[in-house]
């Protein structure tokens, strides 16, 4: 459950990040930057900001903009019909992103799993991901993934998106935001 | 034919602009930008040059770093196989952009036609594209365009690229780039 006020915090944070690093926007694209609250009530540590800029039937072009030390939690894009999956490619435009995916676990990960939630947090093989750093997460595989203490920008580049389908590791958890008024 | 002196210089000019705009390519990205001379002796003038950064057989991204001036000619992505045709959507970082496709002909566009090549530029509705603009070209479609005086940065979002099936109107045109020594 986000609030209409903290939605329209966090886009304004994420509007400020955008034109610092000179990423432009429509009006229309900034009233529509999705504040993904996972239903958790902390946005702020657990979720992120996302522009969706094209999402045909072929391909999704996405900007993820994540404030320092925001976790997107572990989820996977599984097979629908006859698609396998989505598949996707993490490319870093700045900051930094530590990407966990499946496969040998890393000794001593720079990321906090938040305080709480450590049993949904499974995969444990890092990928550090610095500007112009990409990383392509085949379908239907675990992964989460945490910005440095400056926050991060990455651009996302991926077969069709279908968010309602994708599987949290946190039964708690909700992908579908619902804005309510204050 | 492009020579590597040729090929070098353009793609020190590509990485100053990306450079300017806090576009972070990786060393081997630098080296292996595309310069597309497309066998007109003209590259400056009808070319482009292209950083792909991923192509999977489901998407693809890829920079377009234009000159001032320079045009990409006319050209539609024909179905291949159980594929409809490369669909794209171009979207302007920076600078302008004038986008030529079917439809209604757009009096006195923006554009100047390579002189010499009037022939091969059939397709007159122009389309007009800012920094946060963007526009998605069908597959099967004949399109064309040219950067305004300071030149532009396009970033492409696509289907599966595959260059070597491009329909070029003019004849006269190889989309296989072979790079000589001087």
């Amino acid at each position: 459950m986000l609030t209409k006020s903290l939605q329209q915090h966090m886009q304004q944070r994420s509007i400020a990040m955008l034109n610092r690093l000179g990423v432009t926007l429509t009006p229309q694209e900034q009233n529509n930057i999705e504040v993904v609250e996972l239903g958790l009530g902390e946005v702020e540590r657990t979720g992120l900001q996302i522009v969706v800029y094209v999402n045909t039937d072929r391909y999704c072009a996405k900007e993820l903009i994540m404030l320092p030390r925001q976790t997107c939690p572990e989820h996977k894009h599984p097979p629908i019909g006859s698609d396998p999956g989505k598949m996707e490619t993490f490319r870093c435009r700045w900051g930094t992103v530590w990407l966990y995916v499946e496969g040998q676990p890393t000794p001593n990960i720079q990321a906090h799993i938040p305080a709480g939630s450590e049993n949904y947090y499974t995969v444990m093989h890092q990928v550090d991901l610095h500007p112009g750093d990409q990383y392509t997460i085949p379908p239907d595989t675990l992964h989460w993934f945490q910005s440095g203490d400056e926050g991060a920008l990455v651009s996302e580049f991926s077969s069709t998106s279908r968010d309602e389908f994708d599987l949290f590791t946190d039964p708690r958890i909700k992908r579908i935001v619902t804005v309510v008024e204050d």
